[in-house]
């Protein structure tokens, strides 16, 4: 039997368009000669509905969906992801795999585990099933299916059991002939190894191939890496979907052809592709085209630029630089060549008047106070005021720059450099911006030398430069990284080689800093454990971490 | 036995301060001839710690403050909340109330029914108890623990079961002479009857009084009542704690004596009072001891700096008025009349200066085209601004003024009058902003009349009123509630006898302006459904609901 994986980027809420993509894989399987067709997790209603779920004509529109689908399904079995009722105590919903054909529904499976750690909020919508649904038999082949989470519990894979249940092994007592694994597992770095060494467990313990169809695409803060995997009974990779991009591929149970597996060459490369195209489904999927961002001369904002206008086209991509009386006449210069390089517009509209004005209206209220955070704020909001008000003139998404080393500690200014629409490098620490900003330039320079050259500053007062307040990025960003991706006690940092003092002031400069963090803009996610829906921090509390 | 009910105000991560609130109690109740002191919901963590929770260290100060109270506890039962490790497969922690004596644990009780739904999150954290553990003994009496919902599910009293299992179904079998709760029940308008309604239907199945004790106090964006309660076997209320602060009452199971109940007189009188506690608990919480505020003449900013007044002192709160070329010189007396009211600071700081001087740098790229938001926008953000640099300069927290009503449609400028800590106002509807806005002027005309009389504004464009844009206030009110607090599909609302064409704008507004709520600052929940943590919807989606 052939199989076609689909490897599709839904969007959240949008039926038509979704069951537009299933219809034309549907098309394309059949033409290939194919008896099923398999799609990601919650293919019709996309990934993650969050609270939409408990509006009743999302799941009327769902189950509408579902029957067009079932009445397009001519001559071939199409297993996709979808909501169904739970008329039982309990959440009011499943989230479930629907196989159909020739418009009627032939079998349904509904998720056993449910995961509701970090960015997965699923037991606040759905019913868990108690039990795996037993295979579908199709064409002589006995089929199970299983949806995400439900294969992420094999014991020997992680130290730690969430779950009691392991649907897998409960499955592989009735002996399937073929695993089907429905998906929208969320990219961070290194998760592919993590898939395949599960993927392999599985195999091994069913004794059966398995097919693996992932989500691709951005949807808010969430990036799919897609990555869909055929993998033979003892664990063979066969096939592996593209990374970033919709795919499609065909398997056939009676002949598995080795298709040498395409990964992208290293992480940076991926994060890269990542940040890209979690950039353009955000900014498309809210009906934009055009974006703006601050140009400061740095490596953030020169990074940023990179990654819009590659996820964008350069013509859609406009850079505007804010000098101020602080900025150094290199800033300003090395933005206009990342914008020429890059081929996008520029302009220059210089914030000095406007922060002089400003100091003079506060002047009968701040007298002559020594300066501080609060003229460097002026600053950075002066130019948060004036990018969104290109915005708002010019419908343009503002794309905020800000990386995740100082959103960390807050060095950054809220409805300053905070603002805008997306977040697009505030999970990529200081170090790994240098790194993907380098693979910018892997073509040709398009970031020039001097801003990886020149000590980093946020340029508000004479002189300044980060590490005035901050340690080395390469140390700061290892504590910071023990501390949020890794979530080590402050004892452990320590014994990692850091100076117990400078590690008490970075948590406690973290934990100080939450209520900017409350209100940044949602933010590409691709770590283990990124600020935003994942972290989820009271701001009036009183825990001192020792 | 005579039993204290402890209504305490615990702060999220402060172990010291919340034992230090433990041992008094248990030194009055030792004084009042008590053999059982009961305590809130996570007494020694304060609620909801959510992602602390994940910080090993967070544990371990829990154990520690666990073994103070115990020694502590002398010659008396102290029953508090804390966290408890689960060992087996499942989330690490478990809710749990541990009953104390004399340096000894005597009794621990795992949370049976874990919220997960609008502000819960608890099956994030915690492991469910698969039993309610049965009752402890104590000079003879046979006592009954439960964790806040684990008493939410007696049938009968909802439509929809979220759980098939019913604790205290499965306790009464055990026959228990009374029943302890320990509850971290937030406020909504009209929450106390439905308490009211749930416990008496757990006394009338299990037979048993209970007493209920109940968190007080704001954490963030909950703001806890208290109302804790005793009623005897059939349903009897015999006392009701303090709204909104403190207290301590003592039971004597042989001699319950009625106490008459003290309630707040009206619904009005109790939202004021939550947003007072709400605004005094999140400023202190946070460390903060005076706010800020900007007055705009408007109905909205002056509820504000009447309940911050209440909240904080008048000594503690500014109010700054900000005139544009577009004020009324109403706005600028009106704002200047409360202040001296209020008795509070103020100060008048223009904005024109600054708006001429935005235009003029704008004027390059903005050239001749017609105005519009943008500049109105300008005007919103140049306030933020000088908010902002007030706040940093002079350390105060910046209170938004915000209502429901205009965060729904998105009638209010991100990083404009949105800036702030706290969103005070976030989750009352414009039409509660004027009931509220007479209970301020109950005792004395806080608020002068002409803020009530004039018509809304945001006065960024000459004659501008808000109903230029939006229907009446209580037309969309009124859609807002069903749509947003009842959960009603757009069907349901035009049948209640709103026009289909304007239930349809007001829903595109709704889902248009997520992207503004996401930003928001925490705001005080005060009805059944608030913007925030409660309420988890996608920027990035195509649902258009008919």
């Amino acid at each position: 039997m052939k199989i076609a994986v689909c490897q599709i980027n839904t969007t959240v809420g949008d039926f038509d368009g979704n069951v537009g993509k299933i219809s034309n894989n549907l098309k394309k399987a059949r033409e290939a000669g194919c008896d099923l067709a398999l799609f990601p997790e919650l293919t019709l209603t996309g990934y993650p509905p969050r609270d939409l779920l408990d509006r009743f004509s999302f799941y009327e529109k769902a189950q509408r969906a579902l029957d067009q689908v079932a009445k397009e399904a001519k001559g071939i079995v199409a297993v996709m992801g979808t909501i169904l009722e739970n008329k039982e105590s309990g959440n009011p919903l499943y989230n479930a795999a629907v196989a159909v054909q020739d418009g009627k529904i032939l079998y349904t499976y509904k998720k056993v585990l449910l995961p509701n750690y970090d960015v997965f909020d699923e037991a606040r919508y759905f019913a868990p099933a108690p039990h795996p649904e037993p295979p579908f038999s199709h064409k002589g082949l006995k089929i199970a299916v299983t949806i995400c989470e439900d294969i992420w519990n094999v014991e020997g894979v992680f130290t730690h059991r969430l779950y009691a249940k392991d649907p897998v092994e409960e499955l592989a007592k009735a002996k399937p002939d073929l695993i089907l694994n429905l998906s929208a597992s969320p990219f961070h770095h290194a998760k592919l190894s993590v898939r395949q060494t599960l993927l392999k467990d599985v195999t091994r313990k069913a004794h059966a191939p398995i097919l693996y169809c992932n989500l691709v695409g951005g949807n808010d803060e969430l990036i799919f890496d897609g990555c869909s995997m055929s993998m033979d009974g003892s664990g063979n990779l066969f096939q592996l979907g593209k990374s970033f991009e919709e795919d499609f591929f065909v398997y056939d149970t009676e002949n598995p052809s080795l298709k040498p597996a395409q990964s992208l060459e290293s992480e940076t490369a991926k994060i890269y592709q990542a940040l890209v195209v979690g950039t353009k489904d955000y900014v498309h999927k809210c009906s934009f085209e055009k974006v703006l961002i601050g140009l400061s001369g740095g490596i953030d904002s020169a990074l940023v630029a990179c990654l819009a206008a590659e996820a964008l086209g350069s013509e859609n991509v406009m850079g505007v630089t804010m000098p101020s009386p602080f900025s150094s006449k290199g800033s300003v210069d090395d933005s206009k060549s990342l914008a020429r390089a890059l081929g996008i517009e520029f302009k220059e509209i210089p914030i000095t008047p406007l922060y002089e004005t400003g100091l003079k209206t506060l002047y009968p209220a701040f007298k002559n106070l020594p300066k501080d955070t609060a003229e460097e704020n002026i600053q950075a909001r002066l130019r948060g005021l004036l990018l969104m008000a290109l915005s708002n003139k010019f419908n343009r998404l503002v794309l905020s720059t800000g990386n995740k080393s100082e959103l960390a500690v807050g060095y950054c200014t809220l409805y300053g450099d905070m603002c805008g629409g997306l977040a697009v490098i505030s999970d990529v620490p200081k170090t790994l911006v240098y790194q993907l900003a380098r693979y910018a330039n892997r073509k040709e320079e398009m970031i020039p030398e001097a801003t990886f050259t020149k000590p980093p500053s946020a340029e508000l007062r004479p002189n300044q430069t980060d590490q005035d307040s901050l340690p080395p990025y390469e140390t700061l960003d290892a504590i910071l990284r023990l501390y949020i991706e890794e979530n080590q006690p402050p004892s452990k940092i320590e014994k990692a080689g850091f100076d117990a003092k400078l590690v008490q002031e970075i948590l406690k400069k973290i934990n100080q800093n939450e209520y900017k963090r409350r209100q940044m803009a949602p933010g590409l996610k691709v770590t283990t454990k990124a600020f935003g829906m994942g972290r989820r921090v009271p701001i009036a509390q009183k825990f001192n971490e020792e």
